[in-house]
């Protein structure tokens, strides 16, 4: 069925493909991606009214079936054009197109990764830099690309592509076997545009004391490094043994509904799920109980940066939305081992740099989860307890960006509340350090091997529909009042204090201030509480980004330096970061850019940026592959509805629940 | 089998009321508590040490087995005395006694709020009050006692008890009818000592304008007040229906073992769990893999102060270990209903009146839980991906006090980490307010219903042992530094700063700095970073109390007004608010107090308390009945391990997990 807010069809990017390919004929088109640009929100509300209202009908009128494209026309000189385009995939026309300037650069590809390897290896600059490191037989050499953070004092607005170079010992005929353990110190730095490797970067190896420009050490790694291995076969002494299953069984099914390919319905709530290269997974039209609460929650953009002084670490700074792409990068998610329960995959369709589509499959599930207990209350006199357990309903997808992985979740609750859940996990970026030496930039977490202190930073993307899509922002806080006769005789009144943001601007957290950003709708009332419905959220409490004002990592992520941003809705407005931060020097079009354009935005469509993160200073219980380390977004209804919504969730017994039997784990007990 | 940390068992209670009784003879006793007073630490460790290095005989001398014992004495006057003893229970000799001073009170007690309800009904002046409220047919009264949170100006250290009323609509036949919907707003006091109610305060019912000493509104309370059911029989729709199963089965049993009553093994963990009067659970000598982590961990004390400025509400301040006694309000949790999966249960033992013991069955459980991804990384170049799921053992305990629970657990985790976790759920504290009102005391979150705007506020106490017990307590922060081109070029640089804790101390969250606590022994390297092994938390940068610093509640909670707490170690110091909190006018002998002593902490036995919590500014969403608010203190390694200790978990599929099958959940893909 027809749904506008529906990835686009595998048809429908080979009929974009097409329509791209025929407004240049002659030329070589490299292509990036094909994804649905999604309608305009004046356009897309009628239709979801309708549809909220029951109301569509076969006569109902489309809105148009756009691609949004992105791709290089590669000049006669080979230096390729990035060109931006939008067809209407069902009229086959574009209707839009432009030449993106030279100083902005699309977001890295597989196949550019590709390229940056075969470049590398035939390079005779890297294999002579390679070469003095002398490894011993038995070892090979893994090439990591990685974006090319920032641009360099020295390089101009061509496309760079950089790597951190490893040795792999090979002698367990292991692919897998963990590389990350032999760091070498150089990288190497490829002008795009020329296919040539344009200079090895040398690292300095040394440690505390040893300055900034430390002559990188040349020997055989084999002598201060040594085997980190994570793949269960290569474990020295294997895997635990006492680890019994536990398993979660759904006899009667799972709970929710999927209709429609993107529809889900769940315990009261009802929203479209959506999938694009930058974003991954994105949620839609969220209604509970059929009253609509937000328009649109994406994971907007994040920034990693790295604090390592030394040259040319400063370009260790990722965007993982912005300069890979989540869904570019997100994992097939396999059965029984990432989720538990009866799970339902969605695919996503990818494009090849032909323009063909690729369906990827599993990159998005879906699945519940028990979620401890949802509230419970003993009346003392009568000994009844009411106990529920809370379910949640989980859609997720992670992405693995060269050594790190992210797992990204939107959970549903039965109390009208979403979490944003963020968990970070994979290998810690590292570097060569000398034996036996301590380092102002890191912590040594294996032989030889530094893994560098860095920020994980995100930014949550609200777009806040409750009630309807005039919504009002406030930020409120709680403080102390001065023990007084005529407000405090006693000293224990604390106040409450509600200010609107009239418009739009940024915010910190404010633990201290209990500061809370409330998101209402200030022209419906809660019946009881006679205060707006609203849904409110804390802004995280987390360290900002640590980087120097004036630094290029500041300048190019100025998103990571408030904790919440409230801006005025505008059409394709969705990266914090802006939409091209792949060498980027300035945050530009991103949530800084939004808010000096000093919109109005009380009692208007409004958008609320949440951002939060991790100053992660890696521990060697990180390395070699770190636990998850989780960070959570609680976005929770407040006098939106008239009591708890969890209230008739069913308290039955759980009859699959055993006591343990004594011979199963417990000894007799003595009296 | 014989171990110090035993709690008592019914014969060793039996024998300490013996002993106490025959020492008062020709009194009438009225007993409070006798629980296991544990062994002082300098007897405990040796005795610890032969047990982790398996050289335990029957020949091993034996630590005393001590019973402390609160008790009152009734004078001849009927006003009791407050006693507290230490019986050794081998002995059977009093080996200490005291006469606790007037000013300090007992935690109350079950059957001291009974004595409350039948003074109340007895008295003329409590049912005069009532029976101002005209209360139509079929409605009955409920008392629920309170403490009398901080001497009120006008009152002696006599012992009070107060209580909040209401009524309770007995049409429906169903005892379990939620009251609270029905406030009335008188508040009697009794003379606990005289067995009297002394007055009866009356509650304003006003909102906003309507000032301090509104008189209180006395008609009918129908007439604004409503149902407000949480019963799944009484809810006017009843329950939902669309909730599917979701079982947890362990087939081959659980992974953890219990022997010797309360030693615990899993997962390379191994500790005992204690159960007492005061605390709940307790977690003793906890080891992992063999190394000594922590000494004792425990939830010491939380106080929730009102934060309405009309008379008496000041009174509302409970400090629900202290004034009441976490063990003794523990829930029974049944099967199935609090946890899923296979649950061992603790049972405790209570002391009635007459000094009998009671076992008090399933007051603890013990159960493991999934916790999502615990460790992933994928191989781009291969396609391999290992995951590991996260385990988790959770020891947990439920209290319920008056209207509200508290959900508490210890969870420990695969990859070396422990977490404190606290849920607030129950129903909110509630005053009456009349019709059409709004006040700034709280929110209207049910018809005639005030919730007041209160806070939460908990401490973890935190003995560690890491590699011993001789450690030292760093504070580490991440700071930003200006870029300059000595140490700095780029700007992407910031710095660690380690901080030793020289005396002891206090310190608040500090997230704009990265600010972790760090437990760490200096005496052990760790073998591949250089640093000293440890184990760290990051502050929960919470609201800290808002009462004014010179008001009582601030005077009594001085523990809520910092978030960490350094400590030196002294025996018996295990109470933030101090040992007795009931109608304390000031923190006496808590951690304010033990910071005082300006004691060296460093490379010695120190003590760590954690201090975290909510500011409740009630939602509607809260009423009846409040989904649960949950906390967590996480503790984690940092470079106590030389890798990540979850490493060897195995990264086996879940065979059980399934897909869901279209007929279940979703329609038939278009495509």
């Amino acid at each position: 069925m027809y749904h506008p807010l529906k990835t686009l069809s595998e048809q429908e990017i080979n009929i974009a493909k097409d329509v791209i390919s025929a407004s240049h004929p002659n030329v070589v088109i490299f292509f990036r991606e094909i994804y649905l640009e999604e309608p305009a929100k004046a356009e897309l509300i009628p239709y979801l009214e309708l549809e909220h209202n029951g109301k569509l009908s076969p006569t109902t009128p489309r809105l148009q079936r756009l691609a949004t494209c992105q791709y290089d026309v590669m000049g006669s000189d080979r230096v390729p054009e990035f060109h931006e385009a939008v067809v209407d995939v069902e009229k086959k026309q574009r209707i839009k197109h432009i030449v993106v300037g030279k100083e902005h650069h699309a977001t890295l590809t597989m196949e550019e990764f590709e390229i940056f390897i075969n470049t590398c290896q035939a390079s005779s600059k890297y294999k002579e830099a390679v070469a003095e490191f002398n490894l011993p037989e038995g070892f090979d050499i893994v090439i990591e690309p990685w974006p090319y953070g920032g641009r360099d004092r020295t390089t101009d607005d061509s496309r760079y592509i950089q790597g951190l170079i490893f040795a792999q010992d090979t002698r367990s005929g292991n692919p897998d076997s963990n590389f990350y353990g032999y760091p070498l110190p150089i990288i190497p730095v490829m002008d795009y545009h020329k296919r040539e490797i344009v200079r090895i970067d040398r690292l300095a190896t040394g440690g505390k004391g040893d300055g900034l420009t430390q002559e990188s050490w040349r020997g055989n790694i084999v002598d201060h490094c040594s085997q980190s291995e994570y793949i269960p076969e290569l474990l020295p002494n294997g895997t635990r043994k006492d680890l019994k299953a536990l398993n979660v069984l759904q006899p009667d099914g799972p709970s929710f509904k999927v209709t429609d390919e993107s529809l889900i319905e769940w315990q009261k709530w009802r929203f479209r799920v959506g999938f694009n290269p930058r974003e991954g997974a994105t949620i839609h039209d969220v209604c509970y109980d059929g009253r609509s609460v937000f328009y649109r929650l994406s994971i907007s953009e994040m920034t990693v940066p790295y604090a390592d002084a030394r040259y040319p670490f400063h370009r260790k700074q990722a965007f993982d939305f912005g300069d890979g792409g989540a869904g570019n990068f997100a994992n097939n998610l396999s059965l029984g081992c990432d989720c538990l329960g009866v799970i339902k995959y969605f695919d996503g369709v990818a494009t090849d740099s032909e323009g063909k589509p690729k369906v990827v499959p599993n990159v998005v599930c879906l699945h519940e989860q028990d979620n401890g207990i949802g509230w419970k209350h003993t009346n003392w006199r009568t000994g009844r307890a009411v106990v529920t357990r809370s379910r949640e309903l989980v859609v997720q997808f992670i992405i693995t960006l060269a050594n790190y992985e992210y797992i990204f979740a939107y959970k549903f609750d039965q109390a009208g509340g979403i979490s944003v859940e963020s968990r970070a996990t994979g290998i810690v970026s590292v570097v060569n350090i000398d034996p036996g030496k301590q380092s102002d930039y890191g912590n040594v977490v294996g032989n030889g091997v530094l893994a560098q202190n860095h920020q994980h930073i995100f930014c949550i993307r609200i777009d806040p529909a409750v009630d309807g899509h005039k919504n009002t922002v406030y930020v409120e806080e709680s403080h102390a009042v001065p023990m007084n006769e005529t407000t405090n005789p006693e000293g224990n009144f604390y106040q409450i204090r509600k200010t609107p943001v009239e418009q739009s601007s940024w915010f910190d957290a404010a633990p201290e201030h209990n500061r809370i950003i409330k998101m209402v709708n200030t022209n419906k009332t809660n019946p009881i509480s006679g205060n707006p419905v609203g849904y409110k959220f804390t802004p995280m409490a987390t360290q900002l980004l640590l980087a120097d004002k004036q630094s290029i990592q500041a300048h190019r992520a100025q998103f990571a330096q408030h904790h919440v941003w409230v801006t005025k809705y505008r059409d394709g407005e969705l990266y914090a970061g802006g939409r091209y931060t792949l060498q980027s020097q300035h945050e530009i079009g991103g949530v800084s850019d939004a808010v000096k354009r000093g919109e109005a935005v009380k009692d208007d469509d409004v958008v609320v940026w949440s951002v939060f993160g991790i100053t992660h200073n890696p521990r060697v219980e990180d390395w070699p592959v770190m636990p998850v380390e989780s960070f959570q977004l609680n976005i929770r209804p407040s006098d939106f509805f008239t009591e708890n919504p969890a209230l008739d969730v069913p308290s039955n017994k759980n009859l699959s629940s055993q006591l343990v039997v004594a011979s199963d784990c417990c000894s007799k007990p003595t009296q």
